[in-house]
Formats: C-alpha cells, sequence, structure tokens
C-alpha cells in the first residue's frame, strides 16, 4: 500500500466528515479529522470483524467513546463497507436516519453501544472485556478458542475527565484485562479551549497507576500507530493505553488546534479551505474515490474469510463439546435454559420474617446452577445486598471464571460495566448496592433503558427504614427518580414470594434493564403472595386481599408498606368497613395493562384511596385521584431505629387505619 | 507530652468509637480505631479552630470523608470542647440526638459538612480550599491577611475509589490548591474484604500524576504523622496527601484488619477484649480519663486566642481596608448587596426571541458587577451554557481572584464543589452544565438539598427540543427526577423575564438549591412576563394570560412549552372558548403558596385542564385532575431538527388545540 493511498483513505474520512457536519449544520467535526490517521490504521489493519454479519460473536469490539465525534464512525462503517449507504451519512442527525447526532446502538449497522455522555463508552468496553474473558474461560478448550478477539476504543479527553473512566480504569487494570486496547485522542482541545484551562494532570503517569500498559504516539505517524497497536496487542496482562498526539480539526487553515473546530460545522468556505490543504481534488460533497473504496472494502472478503474459519474452529468445538456448543448457541439467541424456573423457590409465611435482599439473595442461589451465565456483584457491599453466588468463586484476573464481580466502591463504573456485558452476549448480567447510591449510577442505567439491554439492578436498602445509618444513606425520592427513566421497570416487592417472581420478570424481560428494589428489614411472608407471577407481580398491580363486596376503600401499597397496609385493613374491618388492598410491586408493569385489568384492580367508582409508600409523593395522585389521599415522605428521612421512625411518621397500621377513616368521612 | 498520655488519649477516641457503635448496637468501629492516632495528632497539634466559636471564619476546616468512621469525629468533637455533652455520643444513631449515623452538616457543634456517600467529602475539601484561595485572593492584602487556614480531610479506600474523587483530586492538583492536606487511611480492609479483591492501583503514583504531593507514614507512628504533617503545610504549590498506612480495628485481638471490624458493633466480648489489649483500664463504657481530657481541651483556649489574635487582624484591616471589611461582614451574613436587584434587565418582546440559556447569560453578567462574590463555571460547556461572567477573569493557580472556574467535564465534582463553596460562606456559587447531565452531578445535588445549601444549577439544553444531538444528549425523565428531591427548588422558566425572576428567586433562597433549567432554542419574549417577579415566578404558578370570563379550559405549561399553549390559546379562541394559560415555571414554588392562591390560578371546578410539557409525564396528573389531560413525553428522544421533533410529535399550537378541543368534548 503507497503512503498516497493510505493518505487519500484517511483524507475520505476527513472530508465525509467535514461534509456530514456541514450539511446538518451541526455536530463535531474535528475529532473524525484528527483521529482519522488513527482510526485508518485500527480499521484497515487490524480490526477483525465482518461486515457483512456485524454480529459475529467473536469480531473485535470497537467502541467511539467519544460518541461527539460520531462522522467518524459513520464514514469509517460507510467506507469499510457495513450497511449504511452514503445516503445515510448525507442525513446525518434528520428524522429518521441511521445516523443520529450520537451513536446509538444500532448492531445491524454496526454500532456496538450508544455513547455521546463522555466517559460512559470508556466503562461499557470494559464491561465488554469482562464479558469476553468471562466467557473465554468458561468455554474456551485448551485445545480450541471461541472467544479471542479485543476490545478497541477510540477516547478523548472528556472521557478521561469524567470519574466513571477513572473508576472503570482502576477495575480493568486491577483485573489485567488484557484485550483492552484504547486509543486516546489526546488533542489538548475541549469545548471551552485548551486543555490547560482544566485538565493538567500526566495522564499516562496516571494510567501507569492503575496497572495499564501506556504508550506515546503521534497520532498522525501511521506507522507508529501500527507499531503500537501491534505491541498492544502483545501485552496480555494488562490494558493497553496508546495516547494519540492529534492535531483536532486536522486540515483546517483557521480552526485546526482550535476549539471553534470542536462543536461546529467549519463552514462552507473553511471546508472548501480544508480540502485544498488536504490537496483533495473532489469537488463534490461526500465525494469517495473508488481507489479509496477499494482499500476500504478489503475488509469485506477479510471479514468473511475471518468468519469462515471461526466458523470451522465452533464447528470442531462443536464435535468435541456439543454440551457446551449447544447451550452457548441458547445463550447468544437469548434463551434461557429450559425448566430454570422450577428452581425458583417459593416460601410460607414460616419462613419469615425474612427480608426482601434476603429472599432475593435465597433466589439467586437457588436459580445460580440453571443459569450459568448469570454473573454479577456489588459495589463493595455484597454481604449486605446479599448477592454473592455461592460456590462459583470471583471474577479475577487469575480465576477469570469465577462469576462475582468484585465492583469496588464505583457504582458509576458498575452501572457502564453491565452495559458493556449486557451488550456482549450470552450473559445476564447484575449489579447491586444501595438504593440511595442508584444515584451514583443514574447515567448508566439511563443509557441501559435508551439501548434496550436487559441488565438487572439489585437496589436494597430501599427506604427510610433502613434506619440507623441516618438521611444520607436513607432513599427517599430514588422511587420517584427511576420510575421517572422510560423503559426501566421498576420492582418493589412486598415479601419473599413477590421478590422470587421479580427475578423471574427481570431475567425473562430482553427489551430493557429491571430495577428490584429490596428492603433492609425483615417483613412478614404472605400466604396470599403465593399465587402465579403472572397473575402478581406481572401485573404490576393486582388485588392483594379484597374485602366481601364492593369496597368502599382501597388501600394501596408497595414493598414493605403493604405489610402496614394489611395491618390498617384488619383495623378497619373491625369497624366493619370493607377494605381493598392492593399490592402494586411496580407501576411500569401495571401500566402496560389493559384498561380493563386497571379498572378491575382500581375501580373508578370506589374513589376513596390511600397510598402508603415511603418515598416522595411525586406521582401518586395519578392512581389515588383528588379524591383519594396519599401517606408518603415528602421530607428527607432521619438517623433512628427504624420502628422509631415509623411511629415518629405514622407508617403504622394505626396510623394508616386513621386516616383511611378521615378519607371516608 | 509524654507518649503514655499521648496513648492514652489516643485510647480515648478509640474506646469511645467502640462504646458508642456497640451501644447503638450499629456503626462503623473499625475505622475510629484505625485512624485514632493520626486525627489525634492532627487535632491536638495542628488544627486552628475555635470550639467556642465554631464558625470563625479562618477556622482550619475538617473534613471526615469517610463519614461512616462518625464516631471519631464526635469523640474528637467531644473531648476537644465542641458542644456535644457525652450524652450526645451515648445515643449515637438514635432520634433526635446530634449524632447521626453519618455526620450531618451541624457548624454549631463543628460538623463542617454533610458525608457518608463516598467520595463526597473529598470532593467537597476541594470547594472549601477554592473557595478560600478565591476569598484570600480577593481579600487578603499585601500586609494582612484574612484567610490563610488549610482545608484537612480524612478520606478512605472507598472515597478514593469513587470517580468523584478522581474528578476533584484531577482538577485540585491543577489548580495547586497548596492548603489541602488529605490524610488517607490506607487501612487494606473495605466491606467485601481485602483491597486486594478490588483495588491494587498505585495510590501514590495516580496522585502525584494529578501533580499532589505525597507522603506515605505509618498510621500508627505519631511522629510520622507529626513530620509529614509539618512538610505538608510547606508545601505550598500542591495539595497534599498523606497516606497513613493502619490497622481498621486497631487493638481488637480478633477483628482488627479483617472486614469484620469495618460496618457492625464488635460484640461486648471483643469489646472488653480490645479494651484489655489496649491496657485501657477503666471498666465503665464511655469513660473519659480527666488526664486525657485536659490534654484534648487545651484546644478550647488554644482556640480563643487564636481567634482573638485573628480578630486583632481583622481589626487592623477593618481599619486600613474599611470597604472591604464591611462587604465581607455582609457576605458572611448571607446578605445581598442593597439595591443589586435594580441591575436586574427586564426584557420587552423586541429583545426576542432568545434563549433562556441567552437571556440568563445577560443576566449574570448584568448583575456580576453587584454581587462581587457571585463565581462559578461550568463544565466544559461555557460557550453553550452561557455561563462565562465577561471581564471576570479565570479561577487559575496564578490568577486565584478569578471568578470564571473551569470545571472540566467533571460534573460531579463540579457540584461536590459548589457545596463546599457554599458551606464555606460569603460566596454565591453555581455551576453549569446540560441538563441531561444532571444526572453525573445528582449525588451532589442531593447533598445540597440535604444540607440546605444555596447552591445555583444551571442547567441549559433543557429538553428533546435540543433536537439533532439526540436521545443521548436530550433530557426526558429529568425534570420529574430533579423535582422528586426534597428542598430542591426548579425553575424552568418561560420567557427570557421569567429567566431574570428566576435568577432573583435563586440568588435570594438561602435555604436550599435552586436548578434554573433553560432551552437551547430562541424563545419569543412576552408583554405579561414583564409583572413584578413576586406576583409571577416567585408563586411558582401564575396566571399569563386570562380568559375575559371563567375558563372553560386550562392550559398549564412550562419553559419552552408556553408558547406553544398561548398559540393554542389564540386558535381556541377563535372558535369561541374561553382559556387560561397558567405558566408554571416552579411546582416546589406553588405548592409553598396557600390553598387559596393555588385555588386562584387552579379552580377546582374547571376540571378541563391539559397541560403541556416536554418530559414524562409523572407528577402531572395532580395539577390536571382525572377529567384533564397531558401532552408529554414518556418515551426517549431522537436525532432530528427540533421542529421537525415538534411536529412529530405534536408539540403545535394546533396540536394542543386539537387535544383540548377533544378534552371539552
Amino acid at each position: 500500500m503507497s503512503a498516497e493511498l493510505d493518505q487519500l483513505c484517511v483524507n475520505t474520512i476527513r472530508t465525509l466528515a467535514m461534509d456530514g457536519v456541514q450539511k446538518a449544520k451541526s455536530g463535531h467535526p474535528g475529532m473524525p479529522m484528527g483521529m482519522a490517521d488513527a482510526a485508518y490504521v485500527l480499521w484497515t489493519r487490524f480490526l477483525k470483524h465482518n461486515p457483512a454479519n456485524p454480529d459475529w460473536p467473536n469480531r473485535d469490539r470497537f467502541v467511539l467513546s467519544a460518541g461527539h465525534g460520531s462522522m467518524l464512525l459513520y464514514s469509517l462503517l460507510h467506507l469499510i463497507g457495513y450497511d449504511l449507504p452514503l445516503e445515510e451519512l448525507k442525513s446525518f442527525r434528520q428524522w429518521g436516519s441511521l445516523t443520529p447526532g450520537h451513536p446509538e446502538y444500532d448492531l445491524a449497522h454496526g454500532v456496538e453501544t450508544t455513547t455521546g455522555p463522555l466517559g460512559q463508552g470508556f466503562a461499557t468496553g470494559v464491561g465488554m472485556a469482562i464479558a469476553q474473558a468471562f466467557l473465554a474461560a468458561t468455554f474456551n478448550k485448551p485445545d480450541v478458542a471461541i472467544f479471542d478477539h479485543f476490545v478497541y476504543a477510540i477516547c478523548s479527553d472528556g472521557d478521561l475527565m469524567e470519574g466513571v473512566s477513572h473508576e472503570a480504569a482502576s477495575l480493568a487494570g486491577h483485573l489485567g484485562l488484557g484485550k483492552i486496547i484504547y486509543l486516546y485522542d489526546d488533542n489538548e482541545i475541549s469545548i471551552e479551549g485548551s486543555t490547560d484551562l482544566t485538565f493538567t494532570e500526566d495522564v499516562p503517569a496516571r494510567f501507569r497507576a492503575y496497572g495499564w500498559h501506556v504508550q506515546e504516539v503521534d497520532g498522525h505517524d501511521r506507522d507508529q500507530i501500527d507499531a503500537a497497536i501491534r505491541v498492544a496487542q502483545l501485552e496480555t496482562e494488562r490494558p493497553s493505553l496508546i495516547v494519540c498526539h492529534t492535531h483536532i480539526g486536522y486540515g483546517s487553515p483557521n480552526k485546526q488546534d482550535t476549539a471553534a473546530s470542536h462543536g461546529a460545522p467549519l463552514g462552507e468556505e473553511e471546508v472548501q479551505l480544508t480540502k485544498e490543504e488536504l490537496d483533495w481534488s473532489y469537488k463534490r460533497p461526500f465525494t469517495v474515490p473508488k481507489q479509496a473504496l477499494e482499500v476500504f472494502r478489503q475488509a469485506v472478503d477479510a471479514g468473511k474469510q475471518a468468519q469462515a474459519e471461526w466458523d470451522k474452529t465452533f464447528e470442531q468445538y462443536e464435535k468435541a463439546y456439543p454440551e457446551e456448543a449447544a447451550l452457548l448457541e441458547a445463550l447468544w439467541a437469548g434463551d434461557l435454559p429450559e425448566g430454570w424456573t422450577d428452581a425458583l423457590p417459593t416460601f410460607t409465611p414460616d419462613d419469615g420474617p425474612l427480608a426482601t435482599r434476603k429472599a432475593s439473595g435465597a433466589v439467586l442461589n437457588a436459580i445460580a446452577s440453571k443459569l450459568p451465565t448469570l454473573i454479577g456483584g456489588s459495589a463493595d457491599l455484597a454481604p449486605s445486598t446479599n448477592t454473592l453466588l455461592k460456590g462459583y468463586g470471583d471474577f479475577q484476573k487469575e480465576t477469570p471464571a469465577g462469576r462475582n464481580l468484585r465492583f469496588g466502591v464505583r457504582e458509576h463504573a458498575m452501572g457502564s460495566i453491565l452495559n458493556g456485558m449486557a451488550l456482549y452476549g450470552g450473559l445476564l448480567p447484575y449489579g447491586a448496592t444501595f438504593f440511595v447510591f442508584s444515584d451514583y449510577m443514574r447515567p448508566a442505567v439511563r443509557l441501559a433503558a435508551l439501548m434496550e439491554q436487559p441488565v438487572i439492578y439489585v437496589w436494597t436498602h430501599d427506604s427510610v427504614w433502613i434506619g440507623e445509618d441516618g438521611p444520607t444513606h436513607q432513599p427517599i425520592e430514588h422511587l420517584a427518580a427511576v420510575r421517572a427513566i422510560p423503559n426501566l421497570v421498576v420492582i418493589r416487592p412486598a415479601d419473599a414470594n413477590e421478590t422470587a417472581a421479580a427475578w423471574r420478570v427481570a431475567l425473562e424481560r430482553r427489551e430493557g434493564p429491571t430495577a428490584l428494589v429490596l428492603t433492609r428489614q425483615s417483613l412478614p411472608i404472605f400466604v396470599e403472595t403465593k399465587r402465579n407471577y403472572a397473575d402478581t407481580v406481572a401485573r404490576g398491580a393486582y388485588v392483594l386481599v379484597d374485602s366481601s363486596g364492593v369496597p368502599s376503600l382501597i388501600l394501596i401499597a408497595t414493598g414493605s408498606e403493604v405489610s402496614v397496609a394489611l395491618g390498617a385493613r384488619d383495623l378497619l374491618a373491625e369497624k366493619g368497613i370493607a377494605v381493598r388492598v392492593v399490592s402494586m410491586p411496580s407501576w411500569e408493569l401495571f401500566e402496560a395493562q389493559s384498561d380493563e385489568y386497571k379498572a378491575s384492580v382500581l375501580p373508578p367508582q370506589v374513589t376513596a384511596r390511600l397510598a402508603i409508600e415511603a418515598g416522595v409523593s411525586l406521582g401518586w395522585h395519578k392512581y389515588v385521584g383528588p379524591e383519594g389521599d396519599v401517606m408518603c415522605l415528602d421530607h428527607f428521612g432521619a438517623s433512628a431505629p427504624y420502628k422509631v421512625l415509623m411511629e415518629e411518621w405514622g407508617f403504622t397500621p394505626e396510623a394508616v387505619a386513621k386516616r383511611a377513616l378521615k378519607l371516608l368521612e
């Protein structure tokens, strides 16, 4: 390959990016222009993938963590032969196009993950590398390797400033994830100007401190880049960072090396000047020179060949290890092993009282053997969140087949890593922390919901009833805050049986994440919750205990407040009041039911409704209506034993019954 | 001082901590026991403070970032002479006590900030150091220094794993905040066990990479600790980290160096065994030996003397610089300079259309000269959030009197740093980013609300109408999510005048944080919004345009949707329908109004109500009732020009009018 042809190819990426942003009248041209050399080397000389079959399991993963440079990714995908026609690049950032402003997970067209919120891609890639290491350790055999690819990413100054990247980098270094090769676009420019304004740390030293292998190259010297990637591939014990010193907006006579090329079109005139500077002889925008395209499109045949070889390997594997192969294929299809639900425990009142976090731990351990890729862990709270899979070992550098992840006190990275694991495929990933710290991982939860990934969150210590730890650890606004996230299903079970049902819903849900919101304190187990999960938790809300006739009053509660509601019901029954108690573990699941079902649970004519939930009232008025009432907590908590708090704040059967009577007056 | 007496004092801290946790039957004894030596040295030999007057402005700040070790702080505060009687230590974690499970901001009793959520204290201390550097640069004179104290903290493994500490550390290193001296409790144990499980990075190397000065000491060798603090004090160009190698649960024969001493009482028996091991000869729990107390209580006189000296210095200052002194005293009292509101601009329709972020920038720059300690910045989005104070320079190492902070892409640290600045006193701190990234800073926002600190958030690009950047950057659930936080006032102004009024509300609010939620896109400016802010935005909701008679329908909208509602009103008026348009910039402010006022804006008899807001519907049913309707967005956004999105999703006057008509049927 001549240097001249290489240069033409690189400039094809640059001009497509410039033209795309210019046509859209918005976007980020500078980063694609600066990283075009490095990306070109990576994509044409190293990346092992199959444009004709983007979901080939052993493909190298590529994450554009600096998602604002999306035109770099779209240009590469188009040029290299993915199903992304040039027309799509011309409709960059337009309604209905495949080329949104920031890359959105769309594997069919080669986009491995949604990026844009900085730091997320960095940490998501770490999750992919964990997934690979686990599956390789679990399924590879001494004589045949099914998983042996790399995880590449391009990340930016912004990515490396975000705390989530620090957390993920520290963990990746600890785990020795040698398959990670990240290219850092060190262009010294962010939106406000020079990184001298705020980002002067010694990045290579920092990554070495995390245990990474670090190299520095001139990001426009393709030989240096080539050599560095080769070295990084040979480094199997440590993740690799290749610091690429680049010029943002490379080639733009007036905007190179300035923030002006970062987040806005160059302008028609500057685009022309830049093309001249780059010796680009084509007048028409979006020109792809034939000889450049030929270079890129070699990836199509190379990809087919690479997969064909792997397919052969897999056939070999299938013959030698038919069970493992069958399991892998089922996992890849997203199927859960048949009969796994038989392992789900049911509980009787005698098994209680039991905290739902403990019930959850029992469920997890009961099903672990049936679901061999159920893998997860906690942000340094395994003993408290009851999320340890007993007998399945830790996932560590020396023991990558372990199924317990030790995330450390890194909730945010945990969230993003879970996304990477879910995106990878074949796994059932879960992560746990205290509910109040869901705040720390919120940006990652949002992305799981947006990408429709089946991640499971185990959020324990779910209310002020954690007691003594006090307001810093007491969730108040968190139920409302997570219910607000579209496509996140939130389930707050009322007892151990609802917890088992919640796990079933979560594991069977493939179209998005599910949060299990669980108590620290013990709760009674109800006879009534033993019913089929499809008629109870899966409905979101259901009649737990009914009055014999038409109810005069409906008590609606979730989680630990259900037992309080039942207690109040007994008191009201003594006064001859017909009360229905509705357990409502999940608003989202309830909203998905038919109007008919909804009306059967909350008949419109029964307007005396009282909702009881230990959290902010936000949103409850929808269910209780203007003639109803809510017993919630619209203020922060306090440090004291939880039974004292219950008395003080009126979360007792007596107080609820009193409020209900007032409602009936 | 004899080594023996020192040892007695240190063991007094240890035994109080053990006894406190034991009596409460919950808490974290291990950390106080491990850090007792270092804390003792710091508090008795270095900390310059005045127990009799905890809010002396030039006191050293001490932050217990590892807030779970709260008994360490409470023991020290009691022993050293703060108004925290021994009885309070005995009622650790009980209802109504001054000793909650995790420290809560309570300056009267010596607690500088709320900690517990890991990493927060670390970053909050950075904010305090920024505040000090700014005030020192602004008010100190060559001949007289008003501010020259240190900012100390004790932080833990958990703190240093959290991303927010990485962000804050990187920024502190960049800014060369030499007054920072942090003691790191390197005890190699976290809740799940040894830090070898997950945290094996080279912490000293990492901090050196951030530009910190790092020392390592035996955390039980008081001479080493003493010497290290002295060296750290002499280091004025870099923040200091002193790595203290300690034994968690020091002295416990069976639990030292194990996770068992981390988060649970030692148990009666182990407490006894530990006291024996420590040669503690007192039988009764909570014993404070007289000779130990005398040592600690020397701080009382020393503190009075230190403040007396400073008072003299301040008198001197007052004479030489009466204006500055008067200003400082006013600032300290939390008073805004008289007449500052005269500088607030008003806008006429001819000034528009104008994005509310731009109006906000105009307001900020109009009032900047009147409010000399209005100081803030953005997480690398200053040009987009319009938050630069023109002509006031950057806050940098060489220019600490600058009023523009360059936070970098570090939203979370920004939030915590703002808390530290607000806690420090005298400042009006604000921080800006895109609204969608409020998720990144949420844990810090929660703490501002919990601590009732007057921090101002400028969250721009407030809806899907940011358009082309797409769903990763389009807030959907964020209004609901921030409205859920108790004591956070959220204001989404409808035009430039409401924006000016919102700034006034925010700046005058002293009892908690305020969020300004502002548009990217241009909005018309209404004649009707020029009215007195007290009758409009300060009310939370008000009648913007009314029908001549009783309205048949109320349109309720916030922010950019108000102009859509007004457009719909015109269309409906053509059909002879009497429509009231309510602008509702702030739910929280509206909820604080009298029932009478509320009913005047939303008369109960008018049940045909339509709410229009470009975000999730969560919570709106409270205002529209069961006969009303909502036009919201309960799904993620899409990448396209915003006017296309408005058409697609029906946020046009025509679509609103149509929906309203349906409601009236």
